[in-house]
């Protein structure tokens, strides 16, 4: 966890490993059915932008967040999911920005939505990058992994398979 | 989020809304199947301790957890776990504590295994206590609302079903 010199986190994300997760990126609807994308194994990287967040943020954050070494190989080392290879499912989720009030949870703190779906989608297309050079550089990454990710501002319907979550809270 | 004042936090948690949620509490061995527990409509609270938690940070960190409105009703409301009513999973995570150094994560803010293991269980406790004052007050649980728990320790083989995870990190 990386937080800012002497100022609050201006994004936070929490991390699971997964064997498989599907995530709904549009509604059924009268005349369509529910669509959905999935990964096999991998990292399922839960995403929230608060104020103050910008462009300058997402390279040392998508950077860290693909080599930080949080997966278990199969063997039971310690490796990046980069290195796993594992593929990423990237979860917009704002309601991780939520703060207590009494009973209540409000989310002041968190970016407005236009800044935040720009922000989500250069986080995404980063870590397309990454995972497209690592397979590039053959370090990592084999057949089947991928980059998948919801929708900005949908609901989040996921179904996820783990074989031990991992769960990480990494903030920048 | 409500961090101590002046100091770290001394807990950490993730929660997730589920429609079903399942976790191998024993794993398969030569002669037996692997055990699970399973909940269906509720949350999944990950929990991990730092060093300086205690028992006293208990009964306020489960009644602020038990009764903030975190949950979406079927009318689309926000209500909290014992107002939906809605079962837990509690899922003990010390991988929560991790903090990254380069490219490796470390977990030296975590309790020890013996005092986790015991406020782990005394969470659980004032869990179930909770959730059955709050049925025999009839304000809230229903037929089927249960608490169900991992075992400390283990490896936590988890399967998530959600309509949205709304996740939610709460620091005490």
């Amino acid at each position: 966890m990386s937080v800012r010199e002497g100022g609050a986190p201006v994004a936070r994300t929490v991390l699971q490993q997964c064997v498989q997760a599907r995530l709904q990126v549009s509604p059924a609807e009268q005349d369509t059915e529910a669509q959905f994308v999935q990964i096999d194994r991998g990292v399922v990287i839960y995403l929230c932008f608060f104020k103050g967040a910008n462009e300058e943020l997402l390279p040392r954050m998508v950077s860290s967040l693909l080599n930080l070494r949080l997966c278990e190989s199969a063997s039971g080392k310690m490796v990046s999911v980069l290195e796993l290879p594992g593929s990423l499912l990237i979860v917009p989720q704002a309601t991780l920005g939520g703060k207590s009030k009494g009973r209540a949870v409000q989310y002041h703190s968190n970016i407005s939505k236009e800044d935040g779906r720009r922000l989500y989608a250069a986080f995404v297309s980063l870590c397309e990058q990454e995972v497209t050079a690592a397979a590039a550089s053959s370090a990592g990454t084999g057949p089947g992994v991928t980059v998948q990710h919801g929708t900005y501002g949908n609901r989040q319907v996921l179904k996820l398979d783990t074989n031990g979550p991992y769960t990480h809270l990494m903030e920048f």
